[in-house]
C-alpha cells in the first residue's frame, strides 16, 4: 500500500513528518511513502529512501490561506499533489498536519466522495475516563467538517462511524449514540428529532439512543453521532476543559509552597498518566469519512511520534478495508432500494 | 420585594428549599419569602415564620412530568401556585430546584415573556479558571431552553447577558462573544453568520467576535451567545470534563500506594480549591432570562446553601432592576425603529 504525503503542512514540517515518516517506514513493511514537498528540504532529511519516493512540489498552502481558494490556486502545492495522487490511483490514502479546512477540500474536491454519501464527515477519536470500557475511546463524528446537517447526514455518521469503530477500532457492534439536549427519545431539536428516526430505524446499528455531553467521558457509547457545528464545540469544550483543570492543578501546586511541591513530586506518576490519558494523539489523527480513500489530518503542532501514531491509524483503516467495506454496505442499502441519501 | 418559592422541588426539598430560605431570611432583611407546598411538612420545618408566608398546595410536579401537561393539568402545585402569584403581582420573583422543562414552561406560559422577547434564554454562570479576569465567571446563554434558533433570538441573548453581566454581576462593558466553529468572522454556521452581522451591527454591545469553546474557561469572553442546543452541549461537556477528570485524578491517587497517599494530603488544600471553583453552585442558579419577572432554577440536587446562593443572586436582579432596565431598551430600540424581533 502506498501514502501519499503532504510534508510541508505543519508547524514542524518537514522535520517532525519526516521523523514521522521514518519510524513508520522501519516498522510497516509492506508500506510505501511517498512524500510531496521541497525536494531540497526533504533530501536532507531522507538518507534511506527506502520505500519512501519524494516528489518535488513548489507551493505551500499556509494556515492562512482561505482553503478553497488554496486548493484551486496553488496547484503544485503538496497538499494539492498528494491529494492528486490518490486520485489518480498512485496512492492509496492522504495525510496532512497542515491547514484542516484546505485539506478537508482536498479531499471532497480532488479525492472526492463516496457515492450516495452527500456530506462526507470528520471522525475524531477521545479517550473515556473511566476504566474498563470498550477499548477506552470514544468516535465523534462529526467533528467539524460541515457547519450545517440533515438529518440523513446524521444517519451516514451512524453507519460511517460503526464501520470506522469495528474496522480500525477493533469494537464489535459498536453502541451508537445520538448526542442530544436529553436522553429521552421526545427530547430534541428538528434535526435530532429526525435524525433519531432515521438511525433507530435502521437495524443493523446497536443505537443506544440519545447521549448527553456530560456522560461522554464517562463511556455513554462507543460512536457519538453530531452535526458538525455541535460536534466540534463539544470537541472543543472537552480540549479546553481538560486544558484548564490541569493548568489550574499546575499553578496551585507552584502557590501551595514547599507541602504543595512535595506532594506534586509523590503524584508525579499520577498526574503524568493523566495528562498522558488526555492526550488525543495516541489515538491517531482526524479522519474525513466518506471521502473515497482515507483522507487523515492530524494536530498542526503534531511531533514525529503523533505523525507515525497517524500513519498507522491510515495503515490500520486500509488493512480494515473501512471504505470498501462501507462503499458495498451502502450498494446493499440500494439494491434493498434504501437509499441513504437524496443527492 | 417577595419571592415566590416552589417548595416542593428538588431531590431533597423541602428541607434543603427551607435550610436557605431560613438562612436568607436572616441576612436579607428587605426580602419576604412565599413558600408553596405541603403546609404540614413546611410548618414543621418553620418554628420563625418572621417574613415567611406558608401558602399550601396539594400537589407535586415530579422530574418525570413532561412539562407543557404538567402546567397545565397540576393547577394546585407547587410550582404553578408560585408562578401565579408573580403573574398576579404578589411576588417579584419565581424560584424552584425542581424540573427545569416544567419551570421553563411556567416561565414562559404563567410567568410571560417580555414584549419584544421571542423566546426567553437560559442563563447559566460558569467558572473562568484563568486568574485575574473580570469577576472570575463568564455567563452562557441560551443553555438550554430552546433546541431551535434564529439570528434575531442569538441577538437578543447578546443584549440579555449585557444587561445580566452589567447589573447581576457587576461587569462593566461586558464582552460579548458569539460561539463559533472558528475565530474567523467568515466562519460559521448559517445562523451564526446571521448572527454574527445583527450583533456587530449594535454599537450598543462590546462585541469581541467569535469565541471557540476551548478557550472559554481560560476567559474568552464575559457574556457568550449560542443556540440553546449547542449551549447546553458546551455546558454539559465543561460539566462532564471536569467530573470526569476529577474523578480519574483520585482513583489514580488511591492506586498510587503509599506515596500517592501522602502526596494527596499535602495537596488537600489545593484540591479542594480546584473543586470549589469548579462547583457551579456558587454562582447562582439558571435564569430564564427575557421573562417578566426572575425565573432562577437550581441544581436537582442543591443543599441548603445552594438554595441561600440562589435567593442571593435573585434579591441581586431585583435590586439590580435587570428586567426594567432590558426592557427600557426594548422601547429606546422601537422608538428608533430597531426593533429586535419580528414577533
Amino acid at each position: 500500500m502506498k501514502i501519499a504525503i503532504d510534508a510541508m503542512g505543519g508547524d514542524n514540517a518537514p522535520q517532525s513528518v519526516v521523523d514521522g515518516v521514518l519510524k513508520a517506514r522501519d516498522e510497516f513493511k509492506d508500506v510505501e511513502f511517498l512524500l510531496y514537498g521541497d525536494q531540497d528540504q526533504l533530501k536532507a532529511l531522507v538518507s534511506n529512501t527506502e520505500r519512501i519516493e519524494i516528489i518535488h512540489t513548489t507551493e505551500v498552502i499556509d494556515m492562512n490561506d482561505e482553503p478553497v481558494r488554496a486548493i484551486r490556486r496553488k496547484k503544485d502545492s503538496s497538499l494539492v499533489q498528494a491529494a492528486q495522487a490518490v486520485k489518480q490511483g498512485q496512492a492509496d490514502a492522504l495525510f496532512s498536519c497542515g491547514n484542516t479546512g484546505a485539506l478537508l477540500t482536498a479531499g471532497l474536491l480532488i479525492v472526492g466522495r463516496v457515492k450516495g454519501v452527500s456530506r462526507p464527515g470528520l471522525l475524531s477519536t477521545l479517550p473515556i475516563l473511566k476504566a474498563g470500557i470498550g477499548d477506552g475511546t470514544f468516535n465523534l463524528l462529526d467533528s467539524g467538517a460541515n457547519a450545517d446537517s440533515k438529518p440523513e447526514h446524521l444517519y451516514q455518521y451512524a453507519l460511517l462511524g460503526k464501520y470506522y469503530a469495528e474496522n480500525v477500532r477493533g469494537l464489535k457492534n459498536p453502541r451508537i449514540g445520538l448526542l442530544n439536549n436529553g436522553t429521552e427519545p421526545h427530547k430534541g431539536s428538528k434535526l435530532t428529532l429526525e435524525a433519531h428516526q432515521l438511525i433507530a430505524a435502521d437495524k443493523s446499528l446497536n443505537f443506544v439512543g440519545n447521549v448527553e455531553s456530560r456522560d461522554l467521558l464517562t463511556g455513554a457509547c462507543d460512536v457519538l453521532v453530531a452535526d458538525g457545528f455541535t460536534g466540534n464545540a463539544v470537541l472543543k469544550s472537552i480540549e479546553g476543559t481538560a486544558s484548564a483543570t490541569l493548568h489550574l492543578l499546575k499553578d496551585s501546586i507552584m502557590e501551595a509552597g514547599f507541602a504543595g511541591k512535595l506532594g506534586a513530586l509523590m503524584l508525579k506518576g499520577v498526574f503524568s498518566e493523566l495528562k498522558g490519558k488526555m492526550d488525543q494523539s495516541q489515538y491517531g489523527g482526524a479522519v474525513l469519512l466518506g471521502a473515497k480513500a482515507p483522507v487523515v489530518k492530524a494536530h498542526g503542532d503534531s511531533d514525529g511520534l503523533t505523525v507515525y501514531y497517524t500513519l498507522k491509524q491510515i495503515k490500520t483503516m486500509i488493512d480494515g478495508q473501512v471504505v470498501p467495506k462501507f462503499t458495498a454496505y451502502l450498494e446493499e442499502l440500494k439494491e434493498d432500494g434504501k437509499a441513504i441519501s437524496k443527492d
